[in-house]
Order: structure tokens, then sequence, then C-alpha cells
């Protein structure tokens, strides 16, 4: 099976590099761009039947950081 | 509107950072974890009607290295 943990800057967090990257939108001929925000996608493979409740302590405990970021665990396929 | 670009290491191409984690979720009890690979999920917000033949371009030139990495474009909202 495979599993996506998303890990987004929460939304109150400043996110200097998503900040950085509308910026250089606008400069781009992107004038109307709004907010921009960085986050990460993380590609899991995983045997079938892997522990789905210990995937998700792992996504908060060492793939996020759970202060200034928001996780998201799908899987993708079984 | 809202685009969700991501963007992924290629699959040919070596992800240090995907390694590492891999490794570590070993250490942690998912002794079987596969292949680990991180990109970036950044998300857009728009003005409805935005270019987005020029929201590829951008993708493929600022927010990604195509010779290392592969994108994609979704919009998700209307």
């Amino acid at each position: 099976m495979k599993a996506l943990v998303t890990v987004m800057p929460k939304p109150s967090v400043l996110d200097p590099q998503g900040a950085a990257a509308a910026e250089a939108m606008r400069h781009l001929g992107m004038e109307n761009v709004g907010r921009v925000r960085i986050g990460k996608l993380i590609e899991i493979e995983l045997p079938d039947g892997a522990d789905e409740a210990r995937l998700n302590e792992i996504s908060r405990d060492l793939l996020s950081n759970p202060v200034i970021e928001d996780f998201e665990v799908k899987i993708v396929n079984r």
C-alpha cells in the first residue's frame, strides 16, 4: 500500500518561503496572485496491512512539527 | 480559485531526505517501510480566471527544477 502524508504550515504561522514564491510570481507576470503556502508531500511505500495508527504517530512526531504544521495522512492504495 | 502544485523528485533521482526519513521510520517501529520520497506541495490562491498556461510555465521555471523534479498543477476550486 502507499500512503501520502501532507504537511502544511498552520494558517496562523508565517511562511516566508511561500511569501517569497508569491512575490516572485508577481514579478513573473501573475500580478494578482494571492497567498502562497509551501508544505511537504511525503510518499511512503508500505507493506499491505501496515499499522496505520503507528503511521499517524510517526507523521506527527517525525515527519511534521505539530507546533507550526498541520499534517494529514491518506492511504492511496491498499 | 485555488491551485495545488505538487513537486516530487524524479523516480531516477536520489532523494536523501526521503531515505533518511525511511531509515528513521524503521528505527521507530515500522521495520517494513519501503521507499519514502519527499516533495513539495504548494497551495496558491488566485483570482478566478487566472492564466493557467502561465501558472504551468511558472511551476516549471520557478517552483520546480525540471532536471531533477516532476511537477503537476491541479486547480482545486474555480
